[in-house]
Parts: structure tokens; C-alpha cells; sequence
């Protein structure tokens, strides 16, 4: 498939590089052109010799940006959106999650991925970082939907064990599916034995390989770590090699600067869910704080049972708020470098080093923004606006892969949504009877 | 113009009443009829006795709800989106608003209040309560767009005076205009003499009318208040006879429990604003301590210079989010209260009887959700999912005053859109140059 995308403003998130007029060619799933079109009409030689278009799209002056990477979710919790709202974390997951995820089949989850699949590409995020109870049929509903998922394990006491997530990690790492990927991970210190952490950290060694888990998002849990071990959960993990080889670690609400020493030394990335963090009380993460250590943060919405949506312009709005209230400054953590994090930053962490940025030879995971709206005047001030400003309706088109899965309200994933909707209706019925 | 919505669930907002499936007759600006399809047919009579209908409208089984009540706001503030964004309060008033502000005509906040209210109408904003330098063209606006609007003064020591406040009350006050309403009020105790304060308080008592004002935004205020007075901006002001007639203030931040207290014997409403008050590093508001108090609480987005988008679905979340993690308490205020808020507390505190819920009689300023996107899955809890989860995206049609004047993304005000956005970005480049 060749696509040519013109008429756009054209934001790359590479360092340094302001908003430009221009067009952007696709070939398969990678970008094979970017540029100004006054530039282009001199190049049309290269790559593409004799240019046959299968798709010539004008984007109305609006703007061609990088996908968001929602680095943290569990998909397949849209059963549990606008279940048991209002309650504490702990009570939330014991006696409402916990007992109704048990009844979960491998095709539940399958459907209920999609389920969430569906409402990622109309916020324009173009990869997940998930974690959930059967990783191979959250694989299965990104494959089928054209959706780029990093995987990894949310190994604890009751799921999943070494040898299971050794065999993922090898199957879904062969590079057999371009939208598939796995990266260690286990679902967080109180969840899991000493044994566990200790013989992750030996298949961390064995493969040089990062590892990611839930960490520090309550007060109570840092408490109950700091009672059994001595130590906080991040500098406990530390301790037991967990971070030889890098990583990261979801939530991070309540860190000591010795946490954030961990982190900066082992290079660590931070993935900040506010709206949950709110949600369920947990407290605000200190990302001011986290940039003092240069500790790079990515972003995600967590699952849609504790959000309850999945919505990286909330996410957005919210981290740089909250930042500000927290450090009583207005002038923390702006609008560009929240961006930066929804972006680039979560390609980083989630090892999806050819989806940073817009560039020649980068995957085409993209998204349109549509700069017409209300909202987006003045239109002067691109970044702020999409930071501050912008929503799901500015959403017009996103892309995966080099394919679109969503244009002006309209699914194109090869299956109806409708019928996605319907079907997970039943599920979740099924499971609340049963 | 008598309009037929059939096919809907039907959320009143009238107190222990569900959600149910029905229709809902309008008849010029007023409800006519709303209830159960089956029941209406044995009813056709009445006010309609052979009805023509000038427009049925399936609403396809998604939901017809009251339309929120922004309830503070400074819609021609659209210029200042995005412009001086990350500074503090002060910095950004003095150096940054003040300045530009300096500069507008009568013809300028003309044309951008139109573009606020293009905004207010794609995210289901039905009336608007603005404080803002000429409340005339504000009105103005409002009514050639269709817009509702409850107009108040920010009298301060630079702008307006008592005399064109009275002016204005008695003209705003004539319903000689269906759309627009006026209440007394001033910028805030900070920016206003003593003089101007007892002369306002004078105006309430002439006229038993409520007052409304910035209030205990900032902790700086407070405390300047307190050196000036010796008492907080809320009971200074009560001391002052602001509040003989009730009212309310916009922001309240930063209030102890005497100030409470006084809000809670004058029946005065707190309008929040968690958008501004996070990106301008004000702080947190504390709705749940506020409800122990019983005092009513509205919700509104503030201007679009500090928010700096006009969308009550984030300031929904972030009402119930906020209390949360200040509360420490995941239960707290909860969602089917911070709905009520944005409602029927908004109408209450704005004076709008007739606009509070859905019943006959009432006026015919309601939204259509749409409960078919992946988003507000699954369906069986519409309120959380409309607190926690819905968007813009979600709002397929705004009516105020029996005119539908958006839908499916298309506006229905008399004017272009385009052209409104267009001379808007052309005043704003005028403003920046000048």
C-alpha cells in the first residue's frame, strides 16, 4: 500500500523541530517520505520510481502527529468500566475485581480487548502496553484489530509463573507479528513471592532483559513492603536485581528520593496514570520531582475498570495539572514536555524504538488532528492546545502500521464494531449472573 | 416549532427517578410532554390536539438529558487560550491578561464570545453564567447565537461601575429577552475598594438580590485579605452585607470552616473550577468538606485563558477525582452527585429555575448523548460512565430553548462557523500586534 497524506501541518516530536507545512508518504508500514511538498516536487525519484497511489488523502491543513503510547493498561477491564465506582483500592480489587476476573475465559478476554481496542484508536493511540491475566489472547484481539501491543506479564501468587511467561516472552518476541511484543513483567511486590521476584530477576540476567511491574501505588503498600523487607518496593526490587538490565515501573505515586536515586541510576522509566490515581485515592505522582532526577516519564491510562476511560488527553491535561497544584507552580511541567511523554517518551519505555517520532524509516503509527475546531483557536500555539485543549473529537484519523484503522468516526479493522459492542455486552452480563 | 424526540432513555435529573425509555414533545421553548412512548398514546390530546410536527427526531436509543450549566466562566477569553500558558496567577493577570484586555472593543468581545459559545455548544453547555468587561456584548452573542446566558458584572477598580452595573441589571432584567438574565457581582474582594463593596452591598439590598464573586482562589488572597481586613474574603464580605440575598462565589480554594459556615447560614453556592485551579496551581477546592456543610456546589470551566478548554466532562472528573484523592477516600463525592452538580446545582446557583431538570413545563434546554460509542461500555451505569468515562465526542446534539443548535457536528446558529473562527484568529493577531 502506498498513501500519500498532503495538505498537512506536520508535528515529527523530534527534538527541536517546530510544526512545518507538508506531506507524508507511506509505503507498507513505514514512512518513506516526509517533508515540505515544494521540497518533494524536486525528489520524486527514489523509493517511489513510478508512484501509483492507492490512497491519496488530503488532511485540510490539519495535523499529521506521532500516535499516543498508552504505556500502561489492562485492556480487557472494559467488563468492569462503571463497576463498583467509589470504592478503595484494595477492597475495589479484593472483593469486586478479583472474584469476577476469576470467571474470565481466554475468549472473554479476546473480546473484551477489542472492546478496548476500539475506543484506543478513536483517542488516537496507536500502541498499549498491556497487562493482563492471558497475555496471548490480548496478542490475538490486537493482531485482528491491527492494533500495536507490547505485552507483558502480570505474574503474581495466583497467575501465570516463570516457566508461562519465559514461553510468551519467546513466542511473542520472534518478530512473527510486526504488531507484537513482549517484555518481562510481573504484576507488582506485594502480589508476588520473594522466589518469583528472585527467579524473574535471574530470567531478566538470562535474557539482558528490562522488567515492568505495578509499583508504590498506594501509601499502604510501600508501608507493608518497607514491614517485610526493610526496604521500599523500588529499592527492594533494586536489591533482588530486578533492574540489571533497566525497566520500569507503572503508578509510582509515592517515592522517596532514594526511589528516585534507583531510578535515575538504573535508568528507569516511570509510567504515570493520574486519572486512576484519583480515581481510587491513591494520591498525585510527583513528575516534577521525577524531571529534578531526569527520570524519563511515560504515560498511561490504566485499565477502564479504574479510569474509567481510555483517554490520553485526560491523561495529558491531567499530568500537567496536577504537577502544577502539587509544586505550587504554574510553570511546572509544560505543555511541551507532557507531549513529549504521551509520545516519544513512551516508545522509550516501552521499547518501541521505531514508533517515537515522525521520520524516514519510522513506522507509520500516526495520527490527524483536526485544527478546525473551537477548541483548537487560536491556532497559533499547537502544542498548548493539544495539551490543554484538545479531546477525542479532534481525533480524525488514526493509523497503525502504515494502515487506517479510524477515520471521521469510522471503524476500518475488519469487523463491526457494532457486533464488538453487542457481544461484549453478553460477556459482561454472563459474568455479572454467573 | 413543535419538535418530537422519541426513542431515547430519558435521565430527568429530578431526584429518585431512573433512567427510562420514552419521548419527550417540545413545543415552542417548553417541555410540552415527556414520559413512556406506551403511555403517550393513549394521551394524544391536550396541549397538542392535532399535532403537526415540525420535526420527529429518533433518537436511536441513546440518552436525552438536562444540558450543562457552565457556571463561571469568561467566554471572550477565547483570545488568551494557549497564550502565556505555565505561569503563576498573578504573573499571568498583570503581565499577560491585563495588558491585551486593555486593548479589546465592544466588536472584539463580540465576536469572541461567538467562538466560546461554537465550544460550549459541541461539548452539551446549554447555559453559560459570564463574568466579563462588557456584559452587553456578551448578551449580544449570546442571543444571536441561541445561546442561554446569566450575565454578572466584574466590576473592579479599573472596569464598570456601580451606576452601569444597576444599568445593566434593570436592562438584562426586563425578559424582554428569553436567553439572557443578569446578576449582581463584582471581580473580587481583592480588586475592589471598600467603597465599592458597601455600595454593592447597598445594590442587593435595594434590589433583594444575591451577589457573585471571585472568592479564596489563591492562598495570597487570603492572606492579603486577612492583613487588609482581618478576616477571610468570605466573612469580610458577609460583614460587608454582600451576602443578605445569598448568591455565591466562584473558585473558593482556600476556605476555612468559619468561612463555611457563613456559606452555609446564607445558603451561598460554591462554584468550582478544578481545570483553572490545577493549571494555574491555585489548588484543590474541597467539595467533600463543602458537602458536610450542605452547601450546594456548581460547577463551572472558568475562561478559556486559563483552563483552557471549555468542557464540563473534564471538569466533571476532576470534581470527583480531585475529592477523592484529597479525601484520601475513594468514595467520596460521587458520581451520580458531581452530575447533579453540573446540573441541576448549576441552574439553582445561576437562577434558572425553569432549566434545572426534565418535566413538563420546563424549558427545552437538553442535550443527546451518545451511548453507543466503546466508551460507555458497558451500559448499564449511565451516570458513572457519564462522570468518569464520556466526552465531547459523546454529545450528538445541543437544544436550548426548544432550537436545536448542534448536531451530529454541525452547528445550527445562523452564522458560519468558519467565518466566526476565521474573524476570531484575525482579532487575536490584531490584539497580539497591536
Amino acid at each position: 500500500m502506498n498513501i500519500r497524506l498532503y495538505n498537512a501541518k506536520i508535528l515529527t516530536m523530534e527534538k527541536h523541530k517546530d510544526v512545518f507545512e507538508g506531506e507524508i508518504w507511506i509505503k507498507n508500514e513505514k514512512i518513506a517520505y516526509l517533508g515540505e511538498t515544494k521540497k518533494l516536487q524536486a525528489q520524486i525519484t527514489g523509493d517511489f520510481p513510478t508512484i501509483h497511489w492507492d490512497l491519496e488523502l488530503d488532511c485540510g491543513g490539519n495535523l499529521l502527529m506521532p500516535g499516543f503510547k498508552n504505556a500502561h493498561t489492562h485492556s480487557a477491564m472494559t467488563f468492569l468500566r462503571s463497576y463498583a465506582d467509589d470504592l478503595p483500592l484494595a477492597e475495589w480489587l479484593n472483593e469486586k475485581v478479583f472474584p469476577l476476573e476469576a470467571k474470565l475465559t481466554y475468549e472473554d478476554i479476546y473480546q473484551l480487548t477489542k472492546l478496548a481496542i476500539l475506543e484506543y484508536l478513536s483517542s488516537g493511540i496507536t500502541s498499549i502496553f498491556d497487562m493482563y491475566l492471558i497475555p496471548d489472547a490480548v496478542a490475538e484481539a490486537c493482531s485482528n484489530l491491527g492494533m500495536r501491543c507490547v505485552l507483558t506479564s502480570g505474574l503474581n501468587r495466583m497467575n501465570s509463573s516463570i516457566e508461562q511467561q519465559e514461553q510468551e516472552y519467546l513466542k511473542w518476541n520472534k518478530k512473527s507479528n510486526p504488531l507484537i511484543s513482549y517484555l518481562l513483567g510481573f504484576h507488582a511486590e506485594y502480589t508476588c513471592s520473594q522466589e518469583q521476584i528472585y527467579r524473574i530477576s535471574q530470567l531478566a540476567r538470562k535474557y539482558r532483559a528490562p522488567v515492568y511491574m505495578h509499583m508504590a501505588e498506594t501509601r499502604q503498600e510501600v508501608e507493608d513492603c518497607k514491614k517485610r523487607t526493610g526496604l521500599t518496593p523500588a529499592r527492594y526490587l533494586d536489591t533482588m536485581g530486578i533492574f540489571e538490565y533497566g525497566g520500569g515501573a507503572f503508578h509510582c505515586v509515592h517515592m522517596t528520593p532514594e526511589d528516585c536515586e534507583v531510578f535515575r541510576r538504573r535508568r528507569l522509566h516511570v509510567i504515570t496514570n493520574p486519572s486512576s490515581n484519583l480515581k481510587l485515592a491513591s494520591g498525585i505522582a510527583p513528575i516534577a520531582e521525577f524531571e529534578k532526577y531526569k527520570i524519563p516519564v511515560a504515560i498511561g491510562t490504566d485499565g477502564p475498570g479504574s479510569n474509567n476511560c481510555l483517554d490520553m488527553f485526560r491523561e495529558m491535561f491531567l499530568v500537567a495539572g496536577l504537577s502544577k497544584v502539587v509544586s505550587q507552580d504554574a510553570s511546572a511541567v509544560g505543555a511541551e514536555r507532557v507531549l513529549r511523554m504521551a509520545t516519544v517518551h513512551g516508545a522509550k519505555a516501552m521499547h518501541l524504538f521505531r514508533a517515537d517520532v515522525l521520520a524516514k524509516g519510522k513506522l507509520a503509527d500516526l495520527i490527524l488532528i483536526d485544527l478546525h475546531q473551537p477548541n483548537m483557536q487560536p491556532s497559533d500555539n499547537i502544542i498548548s492546545n493539544l495539551v490543554y485543549s484538545a479531546n477525542k473529537s479532534n481525533v480524525l484519523m488514526t493509523m497503525i502500521n502504515g494502515r487506517i484503522l479510524y477515520r471521521n468516526g469510522e471503524y476500518f479493522v475488519g469487523e463491526s464494531p457494532t457486533d464488538i459492542i453487542d457481544t461484549c455486552n453478553q460477556i459482561i452480563q454472563k459474568l455479572h449472573q454467573a
